[in-house]
């Protein structure tokens, strides 16, 4: 039996959306070029974005997704302002650099989110920008970012706001109807539940129709992604056919679940368990409730003797669970992952394993 | 049962490959770290490059390793002689446009072959060429480039040569001993019978090294991707973990098999059984025997009133097998190929589907 992957991904998947790679497709056969339209389809229903949003495919990782949205859908003219408190932000501001987008960036401590009304001001002191980029859970701490409240703000102002909703997307609510952005990226393989090796851009049509010729990169350009795949319903060049056809399966599960809304009750359920059990051993959480996204929870590293971090996680490997180093700079820190094909059973046998491991490694943190 | 796939890829690929994907693997855990750098060593000694090569996984499509291959290891003060004979030349060249590297090309038809006193001539007429671009075997014909020739005469006038070896790497045979170049881009789901979704660079050693704040992509940053994997073994970016299982298992099966050597038997067993059947039958192939690579075979469309392309396709797709649409500029073709986990057994039996289709169609050519 597979390990439990307590991580932010790739996660433990169901067994049909594995099944289903059993097979191999023509990617220019009608079988195939159907299953990708749908996925498309799926994706944009999954936002309400229908007739107003388009959903470009893209092969490789997230930040794959996010560099295409980036490069494709801004140019030399756009100013950015980047929101960050973790990794991911910082990652998109890399981009930015990479690709010479004029960018400033409104910068806060890792387990803190940012305040609006100084968010406001920094957009009345330039009056020159044009895009907001935000990340809507930053897995680097798990924070939950308030994604409504920029977004008003970027409505108010007149901005185009672009949205990393990579660990979010399908479990947090989005929904065009309620929150406004023109660009949001996201992967295959974090909350949808499926494997990894595709990303996808949700882009206003408006904004994607204008877009020719601003990519840096003929592989990552949406643009030419987009026109192709419209074109002839195939991909310019070869997608990772096995990869859909599991993203297909894992959307279909996600749908016949009850949607966003139902894995998001799953996932808060699982984050539950989690957060009260390593509570109850001992474990300090290091984000408050409030902004803890269901997603992926911070511990620290707690200061005791025998605690060492590769032994706490060879442990809990040995017990059948791979959890996630921290990546946090200012702090020692450990991650636990509450996404994926998993339950609450899986949640207390994984907080099981931890009381399991503290005994043997001679932890009392209480 | 699947339908075997006659294309240059995806391919019809072994069982077990496909069901290595029947797991979840963490993608930072050691177990997986394990896999891929046993990949990243097979395809090392696959062209003899141990310790002067390092394999650079890139995640995405061939055309990503492609891109990944000249913005990384060339910069602004390069120039560059591509040599065309199909879309594959024709893609490196337009990379070269998107990220603005100096470039001429040379360009022959489709089924022509480059004189290679004429690209002599070309490099002695331009004493500022730092690099040839050229395509192994270039799937648009299925036209087998020589390959040793260009290295020599690249090797012997000091310039880098980069091959496009996509649809070659695997089967038709590559050394470092007998043929130099600096940098090759393949990918998992082609000759090596893996599944789409990761491509790769092998490079000199000494190439890659001085290669860093070349690329215009972070996440087509070799010289990063390179740095991040040998400090931690572990991917920058998440990679398509099943994808890579498969590609683990379709390597040893490789391998098993005999290697490249044995491969390439196999495939040029294949396309004789193809050919010779074709002809049999009164079609007529593009390419004379002795430039025609064993991937994959261009035939004229007859010019028979009743045939049209698409009732041939679906007539063969019914019988279980998917042919390639034409991609040549100046006659109208199709192409079957003769690679992925298939033997003459399928060969034949492809043949014979050929035959009915004709028969049903009210076809006959001789």
């Amino acid at each position: 039996m597979d390990k439990k992957l307590l991580t932010p991904g790739p996660l433990t998947t169901s067994s049909k959306t594995k099944e289903v790679m059993l097979h191999d497709w023509g990617s220019r056969d009608i079988v195939f070029t159907k299953l990708n339209k749908d996925i498309r389809q799926s994706l944009v229903e999954l936002i309400n974005g229908q007739n107003i949003f388009e959903c470009v495919p893209m092969q490789g990782s997230g930040t794959f997704a996010v560099e295409a949205m980036i490069g494709s859908l801004t140019n030399s003219k756009s100013k950015i302002l980047i929101l960050i408190n973790g990794a991911y932000g910082h990652r998109m501001k890399k981009i930015c650099s990479y690709i010479s987008r004029n960018n400033i960036s409104y910068e806060v401590a890792e387990h803190e989110i940012h305040d609006c009304n100084k968010t406001q001001k920094i957009i009345d002191e330039n009056k020159d920008l044009t895009h907001i980029f935000a990340v809507y859970c930053e897995t680097t701490s798990g924070i939950l970012n308030p994604i409504q409240a920029i977004s008003d703000l970027a409505k108010k102002k007149g901005i185009s706001l672009f949205i990393d909703a990579m660990s979010a997307f399908g479990a947090l609510p989005l929904d065009i109807n309620k929150t406004y952005f023109d660009a949001v990226a996201a992967s295959s393989n974090k909350c949808l539940e499926g494997v990894p090796g595709v990303g996808f851009i949700l882009v206003r049509k408006s904004v994607l129709k204008v877009s020719k010729n601003n990519s840096h990169s003929l592989s990552l350009d949406l643009y030419d992604q987009w026109k192709a795949m419209e074109a002839n319903a195939q991909w310019r060049f070869t997608p990772p056919t096995h990869v859909l056809a599991a993203f297909n399966q894992a959307l279909k599960e996600h749908s016949k679940e009850g949607g966003t809304k139902e894995r998001f009750k799953r996932y808060k359920e699982n984050c539950k368990i989690i957060c009260e059990g390593m509570s109850s051993m001992g474990f300090k959480q290091l984000l408050p409730d409030k902004i803890q996204a269901p997603i992926i929870i911070t511990f620290l590293q707690p200061d005791h003797p025998n605690f060492e971090f590769e032994k706490f996680y060879n442990s809990l490997s040995d017990k059948g669970f791979l959890i996630y180093p921290g990546k946090l700079t200012v702090a020692n820190t450990f991650r636990i992952g509450c996404i994926g094909h998993l339950n609450k059973k899986d949640m207390h046998h994984a907080i099981d394993a931890v009381k399991k491991t503290l005994k043997e490694l001679d932890i009392k943190l209480n």
